[in-house]
């Protein structure tokens, strides 16, 4: 895979090694290119406001000053969490693969300049963390809360990306340092330390590594804590094992539970692991969780994690929409799990699970203009809703956090994204995300380049059109997502949750027009979703609609909205709206508390003079417009839900 | 109100002064007893095994250990909670209203022993808290967290209750001289400190100290606290103000919002100050913001706080049944919160509250044995639940926490559960709340005194026999609850949710008979409260019932069961169950989950393939068996849950 890329990257995030146990091989970043719609647009403001806001937010934030300090060339105390370089090194992540997007000169500066005070507060045996060693932690001594091998991860990521994506060296020489150290440090060895970070990220950190040194102990180190955990390590730490997933080892587990962002990162880096190792045991354990996940824990916007406590997992089918976390990190972290299990297996299940976490509760998580950000992404926001805690949604976005992991996080994920686009392998290529824009693969027999012709996800059609073709067969699998029945490729139906496969020579000029229904449609859900029952929800294609407040008629407050589950959807889209959004409409009522005098909101069932369950006011019929739930919350906080009861609730 | 009492005692807790603005007046806990019944086993449990299980559970936990560090006859650090001492305090008063209750020497001896750890560990000028003393953490430093008004709170409620209780006097001494060093302390003079406790409850615990030693100096700092609470006081403690009730002023607050234990402490002890102050304004205002949370914030059972984050309220109608909290404490905050609500408005729905409270979601908190406890109470448990949290009803019910505040919180409301029975005033006896035994009253004229025969709540029938009367005409005002449509005094109609009265001239001999229908009853909720949609509860008098797993058919798991509500419901007393139960019989279905092999809880509303709303196995006929929510998990812990869905739903 050396044919060069328009940035000149040859390899994106996550790309395993040519000895790893995969079936499908990325396509670097750079192979892809997104010129228009919504990804383009999320690009853009990442690149223009983020990460130039999100370098200012670091050093307001006091993260760089940390970092001077640590390097000697400031005075003063840490502040802020013991994890505050792992910002840092998210926001390096995500400047290197934003580099590579297109290069610019300050962008590099700025993070030259970060990774130089990296490099001077590094010690001399490669240890690396600023707040433990500027606080006289010591080293080490508190796993399961310092977060020292995450903020290594979170470096080794970035230093795998600023040599992917800028070619420079400077911080992966600051980062095999750590590394070295870490090896000598940690196993089984004499006087070595038998403990696990109680937050992962090192397993697919150390794994990446070793994809870009070719130095395997940093494979079998990351092997070694993924076994080492759910051995009994944490035991007593302020939180029950379940929280840090380390009641069970990774390959014994059935389920995820505990921390979410916590749970789906080690599934992760435990994948990473299967994939390189060629662990098949291991990669079917972590499928079986993985579908354990989203059969019982796994909001409809992808989103993850049900509980405020322990930012975790809760039991199987609690998924609370106003309580709902769905951390944008866990989307992020989930987005991460399913890319490794979809190069392992192949299933287009993967390819739609992503689909559906970026679209729904991933973008959800910044603000139209790239700046601003919700930290928990739940269904619903209520009219009285007040905001108790410092990340409530009832506050508004906000423009950066005191545990800040999350807008870093976003800028790494939006400056990778067409990493997720595409994959090939000998003769075939896969296309698992739809934007309009091109495709470059080097296959066997030579270079295929399309030109992807969509307004995906706001119209169903997507043209792609050859413009060099390989020498010999070539097949195009394309994903079909799962909700897309009566799909047609060249007009042919094809069938959801697979890839359709066209299988020939192409030649420049060829064209293949895949088809997907964009009619709205309502979902209902399991009915041990309690929180749901009585209830549907709209989706359009891959996007989970949602009703807020502005869109709604005079006097129609979200919370007291019904849907006519037989009335039809109708859409438009709204090139003023929010950036430019498909809106669907439905027919609804508005049923008006049943007893503004009631003294509670309990009383006889099914009786007239209930307190409950008949409305005193007539109910009056109204039109409900619904917008794709990533835009909810850019016109302030305002009601807002997911899933409407129905008339018959 | 000087007659004697069966015990001697003749105050009880939260008894106003006689220049305070109430409208009923409490009679004290001896002048109450209950020989039968509910009440009476929870109180013969709580006396043979709790409390000396308390005294030693306290001693394991170090509670006691402190103290004696504290006291200088014991070397060591302090270990537990910041505000361990109150543990000890609530047991201490527990151990002298049980004392009121019938005398033992013991009871007495370990109270004294504790009492004179207490007396030693105090300094010189008064001040008394052993862990932050022994922490050396500066006096009144940080307290939003540290506790220090709240441990002082809690010592003179005990104070209070064992001069009332045995009538000694030595922890009344701790007390005063811990008041009078906090009275020249707090304020707004020269060199005085203007700061507020995060944790409510030494508002109504000067107030109790005032009305026992009638120095009005106690009462005017309590007003204090009261008026200082909401003027920005606790800002950037690592919580919002609205988690410490410090948003706005208690006079200006509308409603209840933040941890709630702390709201309804603070809610009682402003009652308190209103009503020794004769401050209308401030009683308004508390009645406003109780109605709020009656309307909005409160579970059927009456349990208080909807969210684990922050132990707080949610936002109104957010009322998540597996995720609710309803912390024990919370319950009990709340009945004393109505109890003086009630003596100042004398309005039934608030002596209705109490009893809500006290028989659902309190006595859910502590095991039949007396001995185990629950520190919150969801009204939903899962089949597949997990046990994250150390506080987690998964775990089944245990008998002690870390965080102990519930356990002997407990303790100390069933040893005064009789003073809340009654009140008197004038020539009026009011009974508030129904069991077998015997009332004493002073009125006017005399001594009225009756015997209550009833099996309530088990059974409807309350006769008061007449055993002795006053001269001239006496009124009888018994409570007819809001639930009791249908009840008859004396065979005549009487109307629900209020007071049937009876004035008359009564002698010996006299019976008067009241009736209420004790038919289960199905009962729906609010459509705003979105978490029980599409599901009804159970309710029987004053108790709501759950489902709870061993008590349905084989292969009926309580997650998947569904209630006809057209099917009727029938009763049978079960003197084998759970120490004696009357289980409620309904019609229902097993509806097993629609797709066992379904990837996603997710799919398309209304159509046969759908994998969300038709169940692939065929619906089954089952007869539902609910018991009494109070009694749950004395099996272990157990699907259970209080909402049914309806076979419409």
């Amino acid at each position: 895979m050396t044919t060069p890329t328009p940035s000149g990257t040859t390899r994106g995030p996550a790309e395993p090694t040519s000895d790893a146990r995969v079936l499908l091989r990325p396509l670097a970043p750079g192979y892809v290119t997104v010129d228009g719609g919504l990804w383009r647009r999320t690009a853009d403001v990442n690149r223009a406001a983020a990460i130039p806001g999100g370098l200012e937010q670091l050093a307001k934030a006091g993260n760089l000053r940390n970092l001077e300090i640590a390097a000697g060339v400031a005075d003063g105390d840490a502040i802020g969490p013991i994890f505050a370089d792992s910002d840092v090194h998210k926001w390096l992540e995500a400047a290197a693969w934003e580099y590579a997007r297109e290069p610019d000169e300050q962008l590099l500066a700025d993070q030259l300049h970060v990774t130089s005070l990296l490099a001077a507060a590094q010690a001399d045996d490669g240890y690396l963390d600023s707040v433990p060693a500027l606080r006289n932690v010591p080293r080490y001594s508190d796993l399961p809360w310092s977060h020292e091998l995450y903020c290594a991860g979170h470096l080794f990521q970035a230093a795998v990306a600023q040599v992917r994506g800028t070619g420079r060296t400077e911080l992966l020489d600051v980062a095999v340092r750590l590394a070295n150290h870490l090896v000598v440090t940690f196993g089984d060895g004499p006087g070595q330390l038998r403990d696990v970070d109680g937050h992962p990220v090192i397993e697919m950190a150390l794994v990446e590594l070793y994809r870009e040194t070719g130095t395997r102990a940093y494979l079998d180190l990351a092997s070694w804590f993924v076994e080492a955990r759910g051995t009994g390590l944490i035991e007593a730490h302020g939180k029950q094992p379940t929280y840090f997933s380390d009641r069970v080892k990774v390959r014994a587990a059935t389920t995820v539970e505990g921390h979410a962002v916590r749970a789906v990162y080690l599934g992760a880096g435990a994948a990473d692991v299967a994939i390189e190792t060629g662990d098949a045991e291991l990669l079917a354990a972590l499928d079986t969780q993985y579908r354990a996940m989203e059969r019982g824990k796994q909001y409809l916007t992808g989103g993850l994690g049900a509980r405020w406590e322990g930012e975790s997992f809760g039991d199987p089918f609690e998924l609370p929409t106003d309580r709902g976390y769905a951390e944008t990190c866990a989307a992020i972290g989930g987005v991460q799990w399913a890319w490794r299990m979809l190069l392992a297996t192949g299933e287009a299940r993967y390819a739609d699970q992503i689909e559906r976490m970026l679209l729904n509760g991933f973008l959800a998580g910044v603000s139209l203009s790239g700046t601003e950000y919700f930290y928990v992404n739940p269904l619903q926001l209520r009219a009285d809703a007040h905001a108790e805690e410092d990340r409530s949604p009832a506050h508004g976005r906000r423009g950066w956090f005191d545990c800040a992991c999350c807008p870093p996080n976003i800028m790494r994920t939006v400056s990778s994204l067409t990493g997720y686009v595409a994959t090939a392998d000998g003769p075939s290529l896969q296309l698992h995300q739809y934007a309009p824009g091109t495709v470059t693969a080097p296959l066997d027999g030579g270079t295929l380049h399309l030109r992807v012709e969509t307004a995906y996800p706001d119209e169903g059609s997507i043209a792609l059109h050859v413009e060099e073709a390989p020498d010999g067969e070539t097949t195009l699998a394309l994903r079909v997502p799962a909700w897309a029945d009566g799909a047609t490729l060249d007009g042919e139906p094809v069938t959801a949750g697979t890839y359709a496969r066209v299988t020939r020579r192409f030649a420049a000029g060829d064209t293949v027009r895949l088809d997907l229904p964009m009619t709205p449609r309502l979902t209902s859900a399991d009915p041990r979703v309690d929180a749901v029952r009585g209830s549907v929800a709209i989706e359009r294609g891959p996007l989970v609609y949602a009703l807020e407040q502005p869109d709604q008629e005079a006097g129609a407050v979200v919370d007291d909205l019904r849907i006519d589950v037989s009335g039809g959807l109708s859409d438009e889209f709204r090139a003023d709206l929010l950036g430019g959004v498909t809106v669907v409409r439905a027919s609804g009522a508005v049923v008006p508390g049943p007893d503004a005098g009631a003294t509670t909101p309990y009383g006889p069932a099914g009786t007239p003079s209930s307190a409950s369950d008949q409305p005193t006011e007539p109910v009056r019929d109204v039109t409900l417009t619904a917008i794709p739930y990533y835009a909810w919350a850019n016109r302030g906080p305002q009601p807002m839900r997911v899933w409407i009861p129905t008339n018959a609730g």
